[in-house]
């Protein structure tokens, strides 16, 4: 929560404009969190993961603050070019594209793409000669499967190849005469071990040494992001995550330490962002006082608090009322849907005073939030964002 | 899969317009499914659940054909009232309300809405007040926790409170002057037990006896949905569950047998859509050929396909090459997302020769798809729908 949040929610409200939930992102938090992440990784180039928040305003201050930009789909690179950013700054980090788009991607001066198998190395070589652009010109990284142990959100083995098959991919985008540029891999999404990358770091190295047995320098390895937003639970710090993983680099590479990439979303974001909602009810399902009250609030799941599933990730919610006594709750969101509950196997605690009306405010709602909405599920619009 | 739904499909690829997946529904198979439900149980009111699939043209068909309609917010009930529904025909069965939307509801003239505790009932009888309704002219309906076994949509505890409770909140709401019209519950989404009504009409007869005792006559009960559509179980025809509810009312309530709803929704419109889709990968994640094969998909979770959350909803999706040898696949989304995946627990069997750039056909999509769409996430667009 800062200042500028606070302010703004007030005015608002003394303007009678608070009709619904909205998410309001104070932009110097992002510049900060900008900041911390190059001067904890200098040496590392920031590619902002666009699919975390690609609210305009965000992409622009990141892109005259110098960040690069990892992109999930066409639109997405338009966005970040529509920012400001030059091409040569914007990855196609996606490792499942149609070639028709990668051919998109490529006429748009993009040339940095990741891959997991030979079949998409295939379809961007392809593509580039579609597009007249050079095969040499056009840089691949082959996505390694890791296995997310310390992340809050779910990985699955959707992204990447086993180490070994990773040389065979690179080799074979070598052989097509596109440029074998890297490694990639994801230690899992609010990731709260800053040891994470060390073992991944470890099979990027292997494959470095395996390549260049096949003549072949691979000379980049794409960090991923992981790194974690602070909810309920306390995180290290971003500084602590860069010695970790300055400490890895140096132990797997040595003195032949490569370039690198981060690809910070949740990180960059999340606790820039907070939203606002609305108790629209407070019930028991019996007469028997001991049961625990349901809270529903005016957004849910299917309103931008999608990464609730399976109770992932469990957000601060703050309430007016928060010096009283606290008792265990239910919180629902707002739609016919019986899923659209956010913490029921876990009950959260709230305010017993709290009422029918009552604003709350979620914290940490930044990242995966606005674009998660649904567009209209049971005609309730999807939330809104407000950047200060 | 419909004639008419081939027959647009083909032209649409011959016509080059087949960008991106899109759901194409068939008004014919909704017109089939409302005479069905109309006439399996003849003397109940069908309210169509909005939710399930909203497009304009569905709701003034089936408003023609005399249907009511069971909606979850303001902008619903306005779509049905659009659609040419007078408000005597649309519920406002959200138990879960602001009550400045219950204002908004009750001057566009809705008269029947749904509780689950008195907090609700409250809110209704202070917006009647401030709309200038009479109290006694709003008819409320007490929702019942129901148990969904034999559903394979989860329900949870969200709506509704024990059948003891709702003694006590429609006789508050009869106390603040409403109209304490009834009892309502929901079996559970894609309910294959035709005799799952049972057990809550036991409740709801027992609520009417109590309430009766209390000098408070209702009448209605609304049987809410749960009425399957064929995804790859089959399941029990319409005339099937008229026959066992019909019995069930006798049972528990002999010769008075109430006014009954009905509130059909992927049961009205499931059947009627069909998703094509485009293979955009397929690939292994290790050189090793007993490997499963992972195919990946122009649609997944945050595209329209929210109901294979937890594998839910299992769809029939069928391919050009489905008399080839199959063999199990893991089906995923084409975002950056890492829970995007459709199935991975229960592999999916697909044929050996399915390959990138294929169409794939995902059958019973009518319902539960466009509207859970997400926005724009990872920069794709909501599922299109076409009414044909």
């Amino acid at each position: 929560m800062t200042d500028r949040i606070r302010d703004f929610l007030r005015v608002r409200r003394d303007l009678g404009q608070d009709e619904g939930p909205v998410m309001v992102l104070d932009l110097d938090v992002v510049r900060d969190n900008y900041t911390a992440f190059a001067r904890a990784l200098p040496d590392t180039r920031v590619f902002y993961a666009v699919k975390a928040n690609p609210a305009p305003e965000v992409l622009s201050l990141l892109a005259e603050m110098g960040s690069c930009f990892d992109t999930a789909s066409v639109a997405e690179i338009e966005m970040a070019l529509a920012a400001g950013a030059t091409a040569d700054r914007v990855s196609y980090g996606n490792t499942i594209k149609k070639e028709r788009d990668v051919v998109r991607a490529l006429k748009l001066g993009i040339r940095l793409f990741a891959v997991d198998c030979e079949a998409e190395a295939d379809k961007i070589a392809r593509a580039a000669r579609e597009a007249g652009v050079a095969t040499g010109a056009v840089q691949v990284f082959c996505r390694i499967l890791c296995d997310g142990a310390g992340a809050d959100w779910p990985l699955s083995r959707k992204f990447g190849c086993v180490p070994e098959m990773a040389v065979d991919v690179l080799e074979h985008a070598h052989v097509q005469g596109l440029h074998a540029y890297g490694v990639s891999f994801h230690v899992g999404s609010q990731q709260a071990n800053t040891e994470a990358w060390d073992g991944a770091l470890a099979s990027a190295a292997m494959i470095f040494r395996e390549c260049g047995l096949r003549g072949i320098g691979l000379s980049m390895v794409n960090l991923g992001g992981g790194f974690p937003t602070q909810y309920l639970k306390a995180v290290p710090g971003v500084e602590s995550y860069g010695d970790a993983i300055f400490r890895a680099l140096t132990k797997h590479f040595g003195n032949r330490i490569p370039e690198t990439i981060i690809e910070p979303g949740r990180g960059m974001v999340g606790n820039a962002g907070m939203i606002e909602a609305e108790v629209v009810l407070v019930s028991r399902k019996s007469a028997d006082a001991d049961e625990v009250r349901w809270v529903y609030l005016d957004i849910g799941k299917f309103g931008g608090l999608a990464e609730t599933m399976d109770e992932s990730i469990r957000y601060r919610i703050r309430t007016a009322h928060d010096e009283d006594r606290m008792s265990p709750c239910v919180i629902a969101g707002p739609t016919c849907d019986s899923v659209d509950v956010l913490y029921e196997k876990q009950h959260y605690p709230l305010p017993v005073s709290l009422s029918i009306g009552d604003k709350v405010l979620i914290e940490g709602a930044g990242a995966y939030t606005t674009t998660y909405a649904a567009v209209a599920f049971n005609g309730f619009p999807p939330l809104r964002q407000i950047v200060i």
